[in-house]
């Protein structure tokens, strides 16, 4: 029996499962954990227990919320007339922290990709069509990824919501804030140009 | 509030504080984990709380075990007359694995370094005497870093052993089998050339 006592191995079993842990930085951070206070690893466990029982997703925007409808989503300060839509839960907190957004969002679960088998039916797009139908939607700005599978799902929206009396927009590609013209791709300095503002 | 649920942030919290694991790595590991079936979350915090309640220390030999004495310091078919001395638990698993050791071991729980505060008086080393005085022990084998900590405790502890009838050896250092002499740096290559063996 060369291995570790059982419950060891359990624990270092289900970090190898996570994505970028590999079974020797699982096995490092099991001992890391042997080595703190009990208590520490209670509250890792309460913490998990807690995520399964409290997280669930908001009916309106599908975002993980602790509550149906979200904070966001229920917040009769934001206007309702305007949505944001987003490809993951990690990209609304991007927009939320702008401070520069009072709308609502829409988290479409992924982007577009054929390759991938990702296709429009896996997503919430069905929804955010009923949710434009339903509601007073006047505005919707796209804040997908700047990358192939970003712009296939921005194509595909902006196709999809022509039949509505809605402001279709997506947020401005060009030169980072502080980044050097010098190192900017040809790519992005394109769309820069293509996209100048007059002054 | 530009922030995760609370549960979320609460797991992300106890991701980042795991050694070398980023406030953005624990993000993804806590979305990724939102997105598997909630059992799968249920017995990572499982595995979790069974390692609090379940792993105990081998009052023998320190190592980490599910019952004391240790599966190996009760098994009544190694040699208890040879004590293999490592640093961690996880070097004890590099020495079971070879197949080659039949004897007991002793987790020392670190290695002496004195720029970082490591004294013995940390470690099991007045344990070990102890095992040594009292337990008839012919043989002890230094299993331990070939880097400073591990030669100052090797030194240390030999010693601190000579004053027992006790034989003390420590592992070959020398050539990485299947290794190319002409990358080999020179201190190993010195090792080497001082451990030659008579063929």
């Amino acid at each position: 029996m060369h291995q570790h006592p059982r419950s060891i191995k359990n624990l270092i079993d289900q970090f190898t499962r996570l994505p970028g842990i590999g079974p020797k930085t699982a096995e490092r951070l099991v001992f890391y954990l042997l080595k703190q206070d009990k208590s520490r690893i209670d509250s890792f466990s309460d913490a998990l227990k807690t995520l399964n029982n409290q997280v669930t997703r908001c009916s309106i925007c599908h975002n993980f919320a602790e509550k149906d409808p979200c904070y966001i989503c229920s917040d009769p300060k934001r206007d309702s007339g305007l949505i944001c839509i987003v490809a993951k839960p990690q990209d609304l907190l991007v927009i939320e922290k702008t401070n520069e957004f009072n709308g609502l969002y829409h988290v479409l679960g992924g982007l577009i990709d054929p390759l991938e088998g990702i296709t429009p039916d896996l997503l919430t797009v069905r929804h955010l069509v009923d949710r434009i139908k339903k509601d007073a939607v006047n505005e919707v700005i796209l804040a997908l990824n700047s990358n192939m599978a970003g712009e296939t799902t921005t194509l595909y929206l902006t196709k999809l919501l022509k039949q509505f009396t809605v402001a279709v927009s997506r947020l401005a590609q060009g030169l980072p804030i502080g980044s050097d013209l010098e190192y900017a791709d040809e790519i992005t300095v394109s769309s820069a140009l293509k996209g100048r503002r007059q002054l």
